[in-house]
């Protein structure tokens, strides 16, 4: 560990650097309400005309992902489809995002040049993005541009802008966090507490063992969200990311209320069917328990529900029970045990 | 390294965690722009009226704090300082920030709880603020209520809420990741691109030797800058992280001019003058040079620098140098010599 040091030896600025912030800046200023993006103390953007979302998420190496194994883009990518998923999560429109990494020195066998620690959203974007610019001459794609464009792989996609950020380099391992912003439409954010005894239960596909893979290269559910919350009024929604007992459970707290799921309607997924072959738990106990699967659990009155099912307006959406008065439940053929959040069931 | 996993086990709430959630959403009903706190997928803020600013600003263990001798709450004052800094260099009113840290779980000697990788606001807060909780009955105070008191101080200071955020636990070092907001006051954010020539250049208080302490116990220019904004027209301002010649060099190049500093008026605080009595450097190279004073530069009209001189709407104020057409010079004594900068002086 090095002693404590602030920055005494900022780099002087070159020629190329300048390149990069301006190549940089090109990429923002095809958002307009982006009024200043990276390169100035801090971006600046035109006020939302609706409620703000934010969230923030930090993802790191070893914990969220083994980087030496999936490599920098994939885990880009991850990093900022997690931000992108609580953002759907209230059924919010994406707007931007801000995005801090601290790059390992060693060990990454991609050549990081040592960015020092950055101060500004130029400074950290321009070295993020240095080794995008097609005239930088930097022959082999190096770990923090696989980075950036593994998030901009999920940002472009939803017309997210990265307006700014902060990159340092250090001995330790990748570490990214993430803070996306959005905006709720003009039917309100969706939360957690609006659930009822009576609600009907949907997921927005199949669940579980997303180990094998899916946890890296899931699509943030923002377009299926809106598409539901444009077609019907959604009481409650949370994004999967603790698993979906658990997740559930959270929007029955908030809400007060319980819920009955029904085994023989658990979009049971082929990973966590694969899985359930050598973990000694069952396909549907990774179903229930699994975390990570970023599919959106949420809630609806019975009427909503049924326009649901009649006409869905996404594929892979199955209703998976019901709101009841208290408890969570989990009922086979008729008969109801008791669910744990953790995606146990305890026989009564 | 653990093997790759997403969260298969989250925690099962219990009474406590609902206590600190609810503990740690009345600390945010005080802010009537924060219609819901932690404890949701996001946070849901009310719009903006004018041009929000965003700034994000990551601190590792290591490299901007030695945790183990500054402990927790000096990093989180720092972390949560540093990036208000940012919006302070906008002539910002801070609005919120968001939150996410690394907890080392081991040589913290603090006996951290593992909370695992949490993915909401609510558990995030619920985990940092837990031991603050007048009732959790925790005899000692923990490393992670220690951080976010540090985060807390800096904050409420400003009348700034804590509206979400993210808590990990790993092996590796302490990380804070703290992304904040802002919004423009009437007058417009300031950019570092409104220099000309002409201009004079303030600084906001002494510089240089930052090192010695102030730069994890600096307050962060916020009330200064509203009040010269307010005073007269700002053209450009920057704060003070890489060093005053390196971030006066910022407000060059964006503005596309140069600046003289004068050597006798440049403000060279007492620890620039006790580190140059053993680091071979003389006190007014460090206060040229060194980085994290977090004071601020700028520039004004020379009518409205005048103006400033005459009745001064700030303690602290110091005309360091004026604006010229190109080039960054120093001024010693009538003769001018080439100003690096890293704060270097080279002689023509």
């Amino acid at each position: 560990m090095e002693h404590e040091r602030p920055n005494t030896k900022p780099e002087t600025p070159n020629t190329s650097e300048f390149h990069y912030i301006h190549w940089l800046r090109s990429q923002t200023t095809a958002y307009p309400r982006v009024l200043v993006g990276p390169g100035d103390d801090c971006a600046v953007l035109t006020p939302s005309q609706r409620p703000m979302l934010v969230t923030t998420d930090m993802l790191m190496d070893g914990t969220d992902f083994i980087v030496s194994e999936v490599g920098p883009r994939r885990a880009g990518r991850k990093a900022m489809a997690a931000n992108l998923s609580d953002i759907a999560a209230m059924a919010g429109i994406p707007t931007s995002a801000v995005v801090s990494v601290a790059l390992p020195r060693q060990d990454s066998g991609f050549g990081i040049r040592d960015s020092g620690n950055l101060r500004t959203a130029g400074e950290q974007a321009s070295r993020l993005s240095s080794s995008l610019n097609p005239e930088s001459r930097i022959p082999n794609p190096g770990f923090a541009e696989q980075l950036y464009l593994g998030l901009r792989d999920v940002s472009d996609a939803f017309g997210v802008p990265i307006v700014g950020g902060d990159t340092n380099s250090w001995s330790g391992p990748l570490v990214i966090s993430v803070t996306a912003f959005g905006e709720a439409t003009e039917r309100g954010a969706v939360l957690r507490s609006g659930a009822k005894a009576g609600d009907w239960i949907f997921v927005t596909g199949p669940l579980g063992g997303s180990i094998r893979g899916h946890h890296l290269d899931f699509t943030p559910r923002i377009r299926e969200a809106l598409a539901l919350h444009s077609a019907v009024e959604l009481h409650a929604m949370c994004d999967i990311s603790d698993g979906l007992a658990g997740d559930l459970n959270h929007i029955l707290e908030e809400s007060n209320c319980g819920a009955v799921l029904i085994t023989e309607s658990i979009p049971v997924s082929v990973d966590a069917v694969e899985l359930s072959r050598t973990s000694g738990k069952s396909a549907l106990q990774h179903a229930l328990g699994d975390g990570e699967d970023f599919e959106l659990v949420f809630t609806v009155s019975a009427a909503d529900g049924e326009k649901l099912l009649r006409s869905p307006p996404i594929v892979g959406l199955v209703k998976i029970g019901e709101c009841v008065e208290s408890g969570l439940w989990l009922e086979t053929a008729g008969k109801r045990e008791r669910l744990q959040p953790t995606g146990w069931v305890h026989e009564m």
